[in-house]
């Protein structure tokens, strides 16, 4: 079994999920480029390192949430990255939300040199990490699936599995976010339907998340959403924005018409050129909101 | 307490409604356009009327479950109607899906011969309605809808109030219906999304069904539309379409932009075209599949 | 040859025909809803009469410009309408925009009493009614319209006919006024995507209005649109709106999914909505505006 | 004056371009990925080079007319690019329709060594070219522009310039596809409106392609569109997505929401997918119909 992990990345979703590492009794040597991140996690028992290949054990395993793809290839390909240290038997357990095509070109460049590239991609937002609560969708070689199981186990609630080519779970990850923000997006414009014509936005809210809607994205979206409250950020506008441009990215490389998509990529960016990066991404709402001069 | 009721409609939803009430103990009057559906009814119990009007019992209730705003109308203020007759303390239970406008036009007409008009559409197919399953959505005079609460009771599982105004409740449940109709359209080009990058589209259905989205919208035509299957229909499409062009009406008149609501009707109106009036209402998903040459 | 002809509707459009009409040498009976208008024509020879039949002289021709489907049934079916006194080989030239489904209708009604309906909606503004330049759209019966091209060459500057049913007038008539719209929308984005892009707005419409796109709408539209030039109206917003409200009812009538259309729709309740009635209807063009934070 | 001009890319576009600057009487040095292409311009006096750097004279002129940003790249900077050979003084006229953010990478490269980088995307099909009839978008350093004049006069009818910021020109030269390819879609529903409602497609193009859309685009694309014929192609449907791929990646960087844009993009994406990558970039006016079941 492994015992030691490194661990690339402590932002909002990382630095949680390398203390619950820790608190599964891992041994962790953590990288962050900005390194006061990392200190907090020393002091919670973690190595820091001071540059990034120094997080590989070789043949071991090494763990990445970074913000994007040119993040991750900077991780592997960049000025000291763990790509050449890796090593036969190494793998890199990708959780960011990436692009299909990047895990495709990590993949064919590991297995050049006997290591392997899993990905692992989350549905969670920073509390659901801290909680262990994280669903993971998890593609790529069979036996380092078995291998990683246990360090994904430390990190959250299920793991979902897709198959052996990496890049389907960023496939899913992707078409995952889509769903959620159209469902933002539908909300918006019911509740804003139904303020139009004299009805409360909560008394749409209330019946379908009660109903045939009664799941976690509208009872907590659709609370928020009736209520107008998009502070603060649970998920940054911004990122909200990334992950979007990469759906329509490969929606249009994939040759796949999304109507919806382009709506919410036309929404998030309205919003961005608003001023509202730092806002939570439910506030695409307010675009359907301004629209009928509200 | 009321033990005569009048049942006006006795299609797909009406009959299993006007059974249940039958089995909760009522006397029911029944009126069908054609008749031969309320013979079953009769086999039951209930009496078969000859005109609309004798359904009605002076000051009593009646409840209808007709097609669409025309139908309603006639059955008010058209030949035999029953407006003229329901009387002083009367209540008609409206349980269609109308315009607002309709539902604010009986009102008036109603409040002056001191009788009293009830919206009460449902949420719930055939099967949920044959299984007192339906979700009510109520609105309209406070002693009224006390009066017919235990009616209500002999026929869904829940009713949710939603105010003095009757016409509140025609336009949750347009809303209501047009988060259905996003939901479809937005699984649709989610699973297509996936499918054109080499993932099969359950696999999308799957996750989010059993995680953010586990409700059972998702649950049930997640996986139908994964597989592809529109029929037979639950919910026509060409009644689908009929909602959507009162969504569209309402939106218009309330001057509330729904790009989602007109993509929605777009869909509807192309499946029309195709000849698809007849199949299950999510197959309008078929428009995101065609779309990518599928 | 017709000497004298009856006029309904003074407005912006109405008057400056009617006067066209006198100045060729019409005797003219007029009729306007409000008479104040009247009298500036009065003053010119026109002969105001006090009730709508009055403009009739049984079997003549009669010429209305009013605002919407309501207001020409009303002409017609209504209170001393003219309906019940054209008589036997009238003529009634219908030259507002208005629904197919009012052209079948009333085409209908007149035949039974042996007089004509013909559509003759225009394309131009109130400028270009004052100067004869307008464009006629021209359906019905054969040889009512060569009794009325007299008339008609009195108001315009090109006559397209578009054969026997009147109807076809109205529809193309909605499809054009659509075209303008969605060259308004064209341009708003295009010159919005100039300008995000550090390029002036004027700079692409002088290009392509010199180029593939030199034509009275793209350089008139285009310069107005470039300079954010949105007031006084030529035709006012409201008035947009009511016509795409027909383009939209008739395409769902008609099973004809328009998506650009329903964007024009679209930004023109959001531009309703945010009290800009009055406007020139070029002003949708702010919708593409305020979405990009300008 | 300039005598020896360099000229890279002879494909549909830059093969009628050279043939004219040698008509003009200018010694050319050409060079073409595949050199058989470059053999019938050696017949008319080119000298044709065996690699991409020999068609330079250090100081010169280069004109270059490629596919897209990466074949661009290669040009300058790939093997044996000109970017090294180019020199102080020298002019690299790039003509092709590619992103400005690459315009604004070859600027800032050549300044380092004392050459120019001139953007001249031009809006014309084959046929313009070959007749010299091309309209020429110019922009970048007004010396270098006055240069060039006399090159630029032999390819085209007219000359517009939009400053010195090379990077404008292809912006306007995007914003004025997009309106082209809105035209496209605007006529495709407005014709399939008419026709679902019994006009024939030709109707509506003949009336306004004589009216207030009496322009080229309107009249040669609009009686293409109206009867139905996307082939043989005179631009590409699979090169109009690569613009289209170009202007929503623009759209995204600069914060521009285009819904018209998007739509365009839906229409052109679904084409590819339904094979018809090789048909005239009008048969993205087949969405319409199919939509509509025709």
């Amino acid at each position: 079994m492994d015992k030691t992990i490194g661990f690339i990345g402590l932002g909002n979703m990382g630095a949680p999920m390398a203390r619950n590492l820790l608190r599964a009794g891992y041994k962790l040597r953590v990288y962050n480029r900005t390194s006061a991140k990392a200190q907090a996690l020393a002091d919670e028992g973690a190595e820091v390192v001071a540059t990034l290949r120094d997080v590989v054990e070789p043949g071991g395993i090494v763990v990445s949430m970074v913000a994007n793809d040119h993040a991750l290839d900077e991780v592997v390909l960049g000025e000291n990255g763990i790509g050449e240290v890796l090593g036969a038997g190494g793998i890199h357990v990708s959780m960011s939300t990436v692009s299909p095509q990047i895990a495709q070109k990590l993949t064919t460049y590991y297995r050049r040199q006997d290591a392997i590239y899993l990905a692992a991609p989350v549905f969670g937002r920073p509390e659901a990490a801290a909680a262990k609560m994280l669903w993971i969708c998890l593609a790529g070689d069979a036996g380092a699936k078995e291998r990683v199981r246990p360090v994904l186990k430390a990190l959250g609630q299920q793991i979902f599995d897709f198959g052996e080519k990496p890049e389907a779970a960023n496939v899913v990850k992707l078409a995952g976010n889509f769903l959620m923000g159209a469902a933002i997006e539908a909300m918006a414009e019911a509740f804003t339907f139904a303020e139009q014509n004299g009805v409360a936005r909560e008394a749409v809210a209330d019946v379908v998340s009660q109903t045939f809607l009664a799941c976690p994205l509208y009872q907590n979206f659709g609370k928020a959403i009736a209520a107008r409250h998009y502070q603060p950020a649970g998920f940054k506008l911004s990122l909200g924005l990334k992950d979007m441009n990469l759906l329509t990215d490969v929606a249009a490389t994939s040759l796949t018409p999304m109507p919806l998509g382009d709506l919410l990529h036309e929404r998030l960016l309205s919003a961005m050129a608003k001023g509202r990066a730092d806002m939570d991404w439910t506030a695409l709402a307010m675009g359907a909101s301004e629209d009928a001069g509200r």
